[in-house]
């Protein structure tokens, strides 16, 4: 994916040129794209010399910073209703899309796969609770005045729930580890309810775990300048991403909702996206769920949460109402994800049955009218 | 049930004689039963002639032939929102009236009783999938001049699933029909399963394929005869059958809401009813709870969409716009049949809990108001 | 608890000299609480009287007298939306506070609990099917005339439902009572399945049943002079309590939707969180879930018809007619409920969650404009 880097030097150009809005996004997004892997790369290696308790916490608290830098950035050009849209689209894409597309993709190669259903129900759990608390400042919207300040205590709340998590896991970590040194006839088992609590985690996932036991490619010291060098130059980007996707929108006859859940909110997620459709290939159906999972429960937990949080310390309206029809493509993409997942077995019809639905949703938000 | 066939001239009679709606309804309902049920004799034997794969096929698709003769008369009658009306009536009444009956029926004489909670999964993902996609147009309805454009989209959409579904069942019989070469050994296994893809398909319910192995009780020329005989006789019928039921509702003081959900649902469904209930009082519970949500999946992948076909064929204002009473009753039916057959096993009680929930719906509906 | 009883006189004297309504409010709140629990304990002694059967039913149907008391006290103050508000706010206090506050004591004392998800998965069906019955009439609202027949009408029919349900437990039982003549071999599955038959009952806890094998506390006509007296007393504190609970409100500047939720929902209930909690820290699970589930399940199919029918005889206004947010707080209990459950398993985390919500939901309903 590396070779995609050439078109940062590209979009700083078109930018500078004033060119076409649409030619000036579809470029700065295709420059995030390596951007979010090199970054999740030099995160990882730096997660090796943090040991892994605080290494761990790191991959998972950074494995959506890509978001959150493009929504910061989408914060200072005012766009919060393109940016709520795209924390909807975020969680559509990532259930219906990213996982519709891994589970066709690994049922064509693999037939039935079956995953751990152990693990993949604490992460059905948690996403349920987040995205059900998401949704609460929407339904109670009755009164303009009081929008920012519920969606602000249901932030921290939910951030609070977020931290308790990570508490959770470090505790159980810390058992499993104690419990390894009385015994290690049951060594199998052990393993296997470090891996179930390790997930445990929103947004751990194993793959980033076992990773820290590698060799990491970078040194400490590089690893951090990578990562210096990446962010900054992401924050430059999500700078002219966000400049340029309202006037590409308009160019391309899109409503603004449109635009924000089916455009801006698939490009922060790609490189997961691909993550997970690789272990899906692979047969590994319990790890390409957890990530998938994972990031999305962390979305609602703690990308949207900052989000708010960042939005009101820069004096902006910025609150948790999402409009009735992102509202609904939540509630439905949660309802079919465990309702297909439940059975602990997936096939290619399924996942076709997932990328189905998001059809039928785009059908319905594409026909939105356009003021 | 044949001797109901003298309800047949019957009825033609009354239509020609300007009876009172009442009864020209209740009389050509009661004709339409045996049609019904002989139809779905004809389809069995003509699919033993064509083999299990075509032949299968033929039965799923036909199982719902009444309910589509059904609709197109109703759409020539312009009756588009009742004709809605018993789209959501009949997945209702499936839910709620259908399986509560077998269920209840089938614990009374038979305890509790259990299925196979494999085969029924796939049965009630694909439900919950279809109904979900099918509620998307009212939820995006904003303005009225794209809902006929996005329930076309989206009806072809769910025929691609269901086309989808098709593939999968055959391709799993195919791998299933060469596994059987390699070896016979764990002929129980492969037999569960066999039964296990083959319910797979939407629709396609295990008795039918049964009675493909048995000797059909008609000729392939005969059962051909018969099919288009019953066809053109049960077009008139329903003719009959839609033309009536607007006045009757009316001489019943019922509002057409009511009358569409409750009894131009129901009509269509009685034999499939009849058949569930009879595999249940026979503790083939797996059996009874496929026909009847395959009825109601096939409804929605297939019907439905094939009916917003014909209805944009016909320039008509089809779409697939429920009122919010049919969307609710609809997701609860959804909702209830799931939670209650997630244990794999049923209850006469469990029946009777569908049944109230029907009756809670019933008095919903009976008073709303008639304009 | 029983020192709590001191505040039965407090209450009358500050009524008597019409103290601060906070005051007198809270005070009439702590003196309930005692009479609540000695309620419970006179019903179980007299139940040892009448035998298992009669004296489980005795048990399951007065688990809720003290809310039926304050519910009729309510209506007599003309309470109505208050008492809907509290109906509500008692299913979610239930399943949010209450479960969630035993799921993370228990879990923070024990670890990963685990429970019978055959016994628990009837009271989370029946949990399903009441709650849905109950919103029918809010969904269906569109002439307010017919409100309170179509109340009327669904009330009876879950009444109905809550006897069927009784009818269900007693065959069960009966059952499980001839079996055990014929063989005592496979004596552990038949205490297990007579505990599941007997869990069975919506709100009839095995708490109370093994009680009723021990010897009472007190005599008959001891049990039967305490009832009575607890009876009346409580009567007298319920009256003051709902007659200083809108000024009291007032008083802290709360909303009335938001005291009936979140207050008055509560009195009634605390000796059962109390309870449940209990059996939480005794790892008993099973126990402390069906005790929960099951006050939740009997609130919704006897308590709340019971006050329709009581408040239609008293030629009041009332009607199961929720608001928006009660509904949806409802259907957002019930759903991250079941969610929680759905593996068997319970931690401190899945508590921290459930509290969580209560939590999110009390900001949303604290922020309701006053009026």
């Amino acid at each position: 994916m590396n070779w995609l880097l050439i078109f940062i030097p590209v979009a700083f150009g078109l930018e500078h040129e004033h060119a076409a809005p649409t030619i000036t996004f579809a470029t700065s997004a295709l420059a995030i794209l390596p951007l979010a892997a090199l970054m999740g790369k030099a995160t990882e290696a730096l997660a090796h010399y943090l040991g892994p308790h605080f290494g761990g916490m790191l991959c998972g608290s950074m494995g959506n910073a890509p978001e959150l830098i493009i929504g910061i950035a989408a914060l200072n050009h005012g766009l919060i209703d393109m940016l709520k849209s795209s924390i909807a689209g975020a969680i559509i894409g990532n259930l219906l899309f990213g996982l519709g597309l891994s589970m066709f993709a690994g049922g064509i190669k693999r037939g039935t796969q079956s995953f751990d259903g152990r693990v993949i129900s604490i992460h059905s759990a948690l996403l349920v609770l987040g995205t059900l608390s998401l949704i609460v400042p929407s339904v109670f919207h009755v009164a303009a005045d009081t929008d920012r300040e519920l969606s602000l205590h249901i932030s921290v709340t939910l951030l609070i729930i977020y931290a308790a998590g990570i508490l959770h896991i470090l505790l159980n970590e810390r058992a499993a580890v104690t419990d390894s040194h009385q015994s290690v006839i049951d060594d199998v088992a052990l393993e296997q309810r470090r891996a179930a609590d390790i997930e445990g985690v929103p947004g751990l996932s194993l793959d980033r775990v076992a990773d820290l036991e590698e060799k990491p490619a970078w040194g400490r010291n590089t690893a951090l300048a990578v990562l210096a060098c990446v962010a900054s130059t992401l924050a430059m980007l999500s700078d002219i991403l966000t400049g340029s996707v309202q006037p590409a929108a308009d160019a391309m006859h899109l409503n603004p909702v449109f635009a924000g859940v089916f455009l801006l909110a698939l490009i922060g997620n790609i490189p997961e996206y691909l993550n997970a459709y690789t272990f899906a290939r692979k047969d590994q159906m319990t790890l390409a769920l957890s990530i998938n999972l994972g990031a999305t429960t962390q979305l609602v937990l703690l990308v949207a949460p900052v989000l708010v949080i960042c939005g009101a310390a820069m004096e902006l309206d910025m609150n948790l109402l999402f409009n009735n029809f992102e509202l609904v493509a939540i509630l439905l993409s949660v309802t079919v994800t465990r309702t297909l997942i439940a059975n602990n077995r997936t096939t290619w019809f399924e996942g076709l049955l997932l990328m189905g639905l998001y059809t039928v949703l785009g059908f319905g938000f594409y026909y939105l009218p356009k003021s």
